[in-house]
């Protein structure tokens, strides 16, 4: 079956600090008009940072969204759009938790929200971890902490980790570490 | 450390067909206001039709904000905010597949972008299928078929599903299957 949409044109919605909303009409493949409204996104990177005595730096952040802290994996949104992926990761790391990383895995690529958000998600698995100093954003509160990578890969199987880039890198990284294919 | 950002007051930016952008100042743990902007969503289901020759019925839909045909399984938006979420999932794996299926686990719920979406996913394994007729929407154009789940997990595993809420289910759906703990 042909799938294909095709661009008729496009209305500029909403050019906010963080979202950018636009309404393109479309040409299904039936030959009749339709509408699509998402959010363009610039792209963005997250890190599972796995230390040598098997915990993981992960990150407790309230989402204003979901009005909850959330336990997530680092991440952070490219600086532009061509960024490499690696460095960008790298970046939003050190930046985040003062983590240095020797051995990097790329985990694949995810796409959060499909039909609403343009986003990609390059995934990473960081190994081989010293520290430096953190420069963390005066706006932003994290909480730092260190938990097992085989207790989060408990708290998945039992679904008790709703972001999806921390799921699926704890899901895929377990997978890595231990063999699975 | 004190995590919670309290409401100020809301500016309503976008009420379109699918998306409803708010922005939204807030007061900060450390006293100063800022802003958030994100889409409100209704919620979603999605379920993974596990069928006794251990195949699982998946769809492959262009979507548009990404310019590609992706892997995804059955999912759909709750129709209004409090419906049941186990009935949705019936409803949406009936319409787009035609599947029934006679046992249902929850695959806990999946947050797929914190910062831009209120949207919360609830996941379902579906087994001892059967099928009825489907009620495609004239609009929508789906290709079904049918992967063997150890082949999708496979796929998983090597990244090459990129559709969170479908890569997740795999995952998940696998380690239910296998006793994993």
């Amino acid at each position: 079956m042909e799938l294909e949409e095709k661009f008729v044109n496009r209305e500029n919605i909403y050019d906010g600090k963080v979202l950018n909303v636009v309404k393109d009409t479309v040409l299904l493949p039936n030959g009749k008009e339709a509408v699509r409204e998402f959010c363009l996104h610039i792209g963005a990177v997250a890190v599972l940072p796995l230390l040598d005595d098997g915990t993981v730096i992960m990150e407790r952040q309230f989402r204003y969204a979901h009005g909850d802290v959330l336990l997530e994996i680092p991440a952070g949104k490219l600086d532009f759009p061509d960024e490499d992926k690696l460095l960008a990761a790298k970046r939003e790391l050190r930046e985040e938790t003062g983590a240095l990383a020797k051995r990097w895995t790329d985990l694949g690529m995810l796409v959060p929200s499909p039909a609403i958000i343009s986003e990609k998600i390059q995934l990473f698995l960081a190994e081989g971890i010293t520290f430096t100093e953190t420069e963390p954003d005066e706006d932003e509160f994290i909480d730092v902490e260190r938990i097992p990578l085989s207790e989060l890969y408990g708290m998945a199987i039992r679904g008790e980790i709703p972001d999806a880039k921390t799921q699926v890198c704890v899901l895929r990284a377990w997978a890595v570490k231990n063999g699975l294919k």
